[in-house]
């Protein structure tokens, strides 16, 4: 069983994950080529290689685990977190612990081995992102979930250990840092002036466009005034809204083109590079509805430049955001 | 000039830096090699491609910037901050910026270009403490920088450009987010208990001894209990003190072998990876005496369980600490 520890000095929560199996120091043997098409899970007619599948869309009713769907979610075959158990919490001196409960799943964005996310059309796209939704509200009704963190690894040096373009879901017990602490900052703003923060910024950066990517109706796509890293972008929606789950269909509708145009644009400025993109939602049951926004956050891999910031959370930056924001738009795709 | 910019909603404060020239999707270029030890501007003999030296221990005395130094240390040729100008704090709507004053210096620990931290002998790993140390009580007369941050990135994978064994100072106008956070939980600590809270793991730790690497009279080595990476070590003094640089000569006598042990000790049980290590000490002008303690954190890079972790703020980690420990007290040095 998996288990997550708490820092006590931070609040962070790890999970601790040990089943992989084999000697711990192997965790540092380089990677072994991602998989070709011929051996890989996520194929079509491979079905049998995965743990059983908990979602899939036909677009002509078939069997599960058959071929012929467009998207299709599967547990993680390692995964960190486990459905089944109890919670275990348990203090240990200064420390606290519980048993990994939570769900680890895959959502495989496409049939196509060689296709990558922002190679499909928008309304593939949209498929998606109805998928994350689906999954979002099945798990909320687990009371002991408290997050769910959907994210990409695109790429092995962005941490895919798979070729075939696919994202991950995580169901927590607990709520990350870093959505914890951008709740905090969020509420200290609204706090002070009854205004949502993201929204404060959406106006500042419409009126000065220099950060802006894209826009439409319903979302802006921008470079963030402090970015961590070289590229880094936001996608948000410009109704206030604090649940990704929420969204309504004519919001997807908007969203999936926009995030497969963002994508191309970064592809084309940067060769196509390893990225993460992270989805930043509401923790499941608490009210943050009033203060919190829903985003996602794009992070492309450029690894000279990723060094010793992830165990400081001292940032140095050598693009400004500016100039991204104009290299982005300035694309041809 | 370089410009610090402040994050409006977690309040992080991050260099943007862009004066290495180039277009900006440049950073995403696959590095260089390493230069060889032929053009190697830290060697000896080489001192006209550096900046003028700030220090250098010369075991018999010659000219600065000549040959026949143990140690030395120079201004960064790229500096993410510069000492020089106003510190033009200013707002922006929403958004906090200022000059990116500070000070940007490579500690070069050796003039063996082959040879690691991790090979010298004890007395000269000893030497480059002191010049940790020396330079820390220098900058700290420059009332406008809060906050000096030693690292040192080995290894191309950990943010390394260059081969040749080094360490860099970062003295910032801020404090950065990690040493706040970490400040904050210390400060809840003490106001509850009265006590520091890395005293206390000290004591927990060493009366359950799982996760204690190496332990001498001034020092303990431990991998934490709530690691964020496999293998991730901490080496904290055992007399509570918040500030490195008030450490004793008899407390360097023994940090120095015990950081150059951890070091062979992960080298041998990972096949020498790229590491990051990071020296927290107190902020430079704050009184955070009682409650914070200062200690070096050890990170070894293994490529493939570096995801998403650092857009995050949330680690999985494949290997416990109790395993981790076990590993580098079993190894054979």
């Amino acid at each position: 069983m998996p288990e997550l520890r708490r820092d006590p000095i931070v609040g962070r929560w790890v999970i601790i994950s040990t089943e992989r199996g084999g000697r711990p120091q192997d965790v540092s043997m380089p990677s072994a080529p991602l998989p070709s098409a011929s051996m890989c899970p996520f194929c079509p007619g491979q079905e049998r290689l995965t743990p059983k599948e908990i979602l899939a869309y036909r677009p002509h009713a078939s069997e599960p685990d058959s071929p012929n769907w467009t998207v299709r979610v599967i547990p993680n075959k390692f995964p960190a977190l486990h459905v089944e158990g109890d919670m275990g919490r348990e203090g240990l001196g200064l420390y606290d612990r519980m048993n990994g409960i939570g769900a680890h799943e895959v959502i495989i964005e496409t049939p196509n081995h060689k296709e990558h996310l922002a190679d499909l059309p928008a309304n593939r796209v949209e498929d998606v992102l109805w998928a994350y939704r689906d999954r979002i509200l099945d798990l909320k009704k687990d009371l002991r979930l408290r997050y769910i963190l959907i994210f990409k690894n695109q790429g092995a040096t962005a941490g895919a250990t798979l070729e075939h373009s696919h994202s991950q879901l995580i169901a927590l017990p607990v709520v990350p840092t870093s959505v914890l602490e951008e709740i905090d900052g969020c509420r200290q703003h609204f706090q002070q002036k009854e205004r949502c923060i993201y929204c404060d910024i959406l106006r500042q950066e419409s009126t000065e466009g220099t950060r802006v990517v894209l826009e439409n109706p319903e979302f802006v796509c921008l470079t963030p005034y402090a970015p961590r890293f070289p590229f880094e972008m936001w996608i948000l929606p410009k109704r206030h809204a604090g649940y990704f789950e929420e969204c309504q269909r004519t919001q997807f509708e908007f969203l999936a083109p926009m995030l497969g145009e963002a994508l191309r644009r970064m592809d084309t400025v940067l060769a196509r590079p390893a990225y993460n993109f992270i989805l930043h939602s509401s923790p499941l049951h608490e009210k943050t509805g009033d203060y919190y926004h829903w985003h996602i956050e794009i992070i492309p891999k450029l690894t000279q430049v990723a060094g010793f910031e992830w165990g400081t959370g001292f940032y140095i930056n050598p693009v400004s955001p500016e100039e991204a924001a104009k290299a982005l738009r300035d694309a041809e795709i």
